[in-house]
């Protein structure tokens, strides 16, 4: 599956909040053998957040997974952005509206919030659109929510980690596993020689083992320490191929009077 | 200034590489009052350079920074994608051949690198879109880029934290600094009360400031402790209005039996 991400939030955009929640969503996509095509991050702004939807739609992924957005107030704009974005209207969804109710309840009920019941502003995450199917937060109130387009499926996410990570593993987990592909990453350090030295030996090498890709990362600058990385997607004896071509660049690293690091 | 940011590496997509260049320089660009206005995370593939990067100017930033890509090997293809989505060519700019030539006699000398003077792969660096001027960095090898395109300055930076940073410091701050805007934050944290709670007081407070944004973001799921922001670019008197904005924060937090901690 090709997946991409549509970060939402200006507190991402001003640099107060490093955005984690994409990394650690990549590692999981890419666990499970599917490919992350993209990371978009984007203001709170509902022209902007549907254009940049019709925009990824284009492309056909196979699934959308936003982040941020879901909150009560006045500028968490996602889910209007979404609607917009798919010509949808936002309807109350009564799953989510009892969901939210029960967490100010039980929240109100154990003393950490003062105003019982619902207000404007709660009823307003209740309000999803269209043909939406929320999806449940444990570790706070505004559901998430996933919606079908044509052949995408679009999962909408809380930004704060702990509900975005909770609502994935019980959600898209599952879906990134029964469709599992199969991903492999193997490499070493390697000091003494650069990466420019280096680079004839990797084309030739790319071009034997044509469906893995094998990349170097310099590590400190000048090239005293360089990472060689060799990953692919769903490669038959992946394992088996990238071992043997880790071994050819290990003789080619000593032969030329590089030193090794093993990972 | 609105500035965009694009973020080219197959490391970031796989989660192998969390980007933290991103968050450093959008800390940058605000503090000058300059807005950020998208970070795009994309592939090393020349095609996808090149069609993000006429997408991004087709939205008219006043300014481009890439980051990563630049290195000697195979899979760096940053200046051929940036060179195919400017429809100009690739040609050996001397001021970057010279200083390539030297980083490498410098680190030859020094026995960090046991290969001595140009290969095909080091002069690759040295290859240009037509009309770039090439940037020193002073901490390895492949010189940035600076480049006009219409009304846009695109810089394309490498990917190496320490390097990327110090060509930022050296080049692109002065920029910044020189074409100042004001930018302001101020902001509290609450407990007691929820985000849904104070929302009704801050949509008025966001009528009354029209010109401040005014956010709150849950820092614990449910609400147990939610941070309220305000920020303003180019807000004259944007100081004085932040602090009258946040003392009737304050004031609403205490009156609906909420406690305020201080940032």
């Amino acid at each position: 599956m090709e997946v991409e991400i549509l970060v939402i939030g200006n507190e991402i955009l001003i640099g107060k909040t490093l955005d984690t929640n994409s990394n650690w969503i990549a590692k999981r996509i890419v666990k499970y053998g599917h490919k992350l095509k993209r990371i978009t991050a984007i203001e709170d702004d509902i022209i902007i957040i549907s254009n940049t939807l019709r925009n990824i739609l284009e492309r056909e992924p196979d699934m959308i997974i936003t982040t941020g957005g879901l909150g009560p107030t006045f500028d968490d704009m996602t889910l209007e952005g979404i609607a917009k974005g798919l010509n949808r209207e936002l309807e109350l969804n009564q799953h989510a509206y009892v969901s939210i109710m029960r967490a100010y309840e039980h929240a109100y009920e154990r003393g950490i919030l003062k105003l019982e019941g619902m207000t404007k502003e709660r009823e307003k995450m209740s309000y999803l659109p269209q043909g939406s199917i929320p999806l449940p937060n444990i570790r706070g109130t505004a559901p998430g929510v996933k919606l079908k387009e044509g052949e995408t499926t679009i999962f909408i996410l809380p930004g704060v980690p702990a509900e975005m990570k909770a609502m994935f593993l019980n959600v898209i987990n599952p879906i990134l596993k029964e469709k599992r592909g199969k991903f492999v990453e193997k490499g070493l350090y390697f000091m003494g020689i650069g990466e420019s030295q280096i680079a004839p030996y990797v084309t030739k090498l790319e071009e034997k083992y044509s469906q893995l890709w094998i990349k170097t990362h310099p590590r400190i600058g000048l090239s005293l320490e360089v990472e060689i990385s060799i990953t692919g997607f769903n490669v038959e004896n992946g394992d088996a191929l990238a071992n043997q071509a880790l071994n050819e660049i290990r003789e080619v690293i000593l032969n030329l009077g590089g030193k090794i690091r093993e990972r």
